[in-house]
């Protein structure tokens, strides 16, 4: 039937309304495909479900597979999985707009303490404002008697710190423009225009900003990059925000860190992950939690499949592929 | 005394630290005045308690103010208050920055679902996420099945209304740039260059826009301009977002709305204020509520008290001042 049948197999995840396809090239074998599936199936090309876990299940039943076409970014499982001989592309791109969103919306939420007025709000009790002038004195470390008092903080004008500066932490600093503050980077390796730190110099940069953005891959070298000493260079209030991976910061530093109310956070990735219940990041003080939900908007997957369409187009084509995160050997 | 004394008597809050009055030209004298004094005291410029309430008790023993020098945008009870035969100058500009920046944070938050997360996050269940999507549901009236899953929306590419288009709307626009969204304006008089349609365009308006924010002054025309005919033309899960004034809103047509799940709000003002424990807004549904504390940060009172100083200078120098909101008859 293979011979009969010259067409590129393309499977997917039957999860996927069929309807978000329309993009894809002619001239391919489209097959849905189960992560319940209880028989093999040959195909030439894999979308692997998005999570990891269906993946794997769905893996077991396919032969032939030549080229992954990764929905997510993070592609960590995929080439022990599969193993050398398959080239493995990503889905590079499709988080950027809502990782970067989440990551702004996530500190300019801290720095107007609407934790706090959510609280406020769900107690109905106006007065209790005023609480939010002793958070501020008190997360910030001010003595200073101000009037009227200081109910939440601004943005314009404070140094962030972005540690990564791939497409995400790019689409970051873009998104604070209007803000006028001023951007430090630090990357792996050290660049200029604009100026990228090395990581080298993580820790004299630390002590200047307002806020700091962990916004680069997960590596065996950004493993545990921010510990306890990193936390203790950070000024006294100043907001830590991940939206990278959760093995970067060390967790225990931080639970103690944000305890002692020496910073504030806002994660959207922890470690571990999915963050157990009775986990004590979960009632830490000076913190806004979300369960790695930013890179899922309603125009996730769009935008993954019109990247996966194109990246076919070009094997189809032998076209060199754009986002081959494994050459098959 | 008068006589022997040629200096301009300038009366400013006593609960203002005296040294942010380092930027006031010299030739003053300064006099501070709390809201509890007992005896009358002679000045020529009056710098009023941002608090209207202390600021009237302290007018009760002003006498020979020329001018007032407001350190708030709004002065709707200064000209009834301290007459005809007075100047009234304002600190227009003083709130922009920071009521802009609070109007984008509380868009991205309800977008970004965070009061849900923050619930969650009380909650300690890593897999409560999943209501998220049940919430992305119903409020938008989304019956297509997507997977993965949706966890919260993005900004990017939404359509907001801008109802007021002075200084803090063009602020807000400016904040909203990096996020590609289509801005529709309406002002009193439609304008060009942007366009700016005009407040009978309003009705037709509604029903495109993603986010409706209210940032237009309060005045006898706009008062209840928001009623149930046209959160009725809103569309569903359509974002009110108000850093303006309350009675610009018909609250009982809100709340309704709010309950229907209709659409979703943001108010950093109501009516009436202070709201009044047990008020059904409290525990509304897709609304996050700040007790008018928008323009409060750590900048407001530097950077009102700096154009205060500018006004005096002018005034000491016989020049048109800039921020007339009363001449003197």
């Amino acid at each position: 039937m293979g011979l009969m049948n010259p067409m590129l197999r393309v499977g997917y995840p039957a999860s996927i309304s069929a309807d978000l396809l329309r993009d894809f090239p002619e001239g391919i074998e489209l097959i849905p495909l189960s992560d319940k599936m209880d028989h093999d199936v040959e195909i030439d090309v894999w979308i692997p479900d998005p999570y990891s876990t269906k993946a794997l299940r769905t893996w077991a039943h396919l032969r032939g597979v030549k080229l992954v076409l990764s929905l997510m970014a993070g592609t960590e499982w995929i080439p022990a999985t599969v193993g050398p001989h398959v080239t493995i592309s990503n889905a590079r791109g499709a988080h950027n707009i809502s990782t970067a969103e989440w990551t702004v919306a996530a500190i300019l939420t801290m720095l107007k303490y609407f934790p706090l007025y959510l609280e406020i709000q769900r107690s109905g009790v106006w007065k209790r404002r005023f609480e939010a002038n002793a958070y501020y004195k008190k997360i910030t470390g001010s003595t200073r008697e101000e009037y009227p008092p200081v109910m939440q903080e601004e943005l314009t004008g404070k140094t962030v710190l972005l540690v990564g500066h791939g497409e995400i932490g790019k689409e970051i600093e873009r998104m604070l423009k209007p803000f006028h503050v001023d951007v430090l980077r630090v990357a792996r390796t050290a660049r200029t225009q604009p100026e990228v730190h090395a990581v080298s110099e993580l820790d004299n940069l630390l002590p200047r900003a307002h806020v700091v953005v962990l916004i680069l891959p997960s590596t065996p070298e950004s493993k545990g990059l921010i510990g306890a000493a990193q936390l203790a260079l950070m000024r006294q209030g100043a907001l830590l925000v991940n939206s990278a991976r959760g093995p970067i910061v060390d967790t225990g530093a931080l639970v103690e860190a944000l305890k002692a109310g020496r910073i504030r956070a806002a994660l959207d990735v922890t470690d571990p992950e999915p963050l157990p219940e009775g986990h004590p990041l979960w009632s830490c003080p000076n913190l806004l939690l979300t369960e790695h939900v930013a890179g899922s908007t309603p125009q996730f997957t769009p935008r993954a499949l019109h990247t996966a369409a194109e990246e076919l187009r070009r094997y189809m084509k032998g076209e060199p592929l754009k986002n081959v995160v494994q050459a098959a050997l």
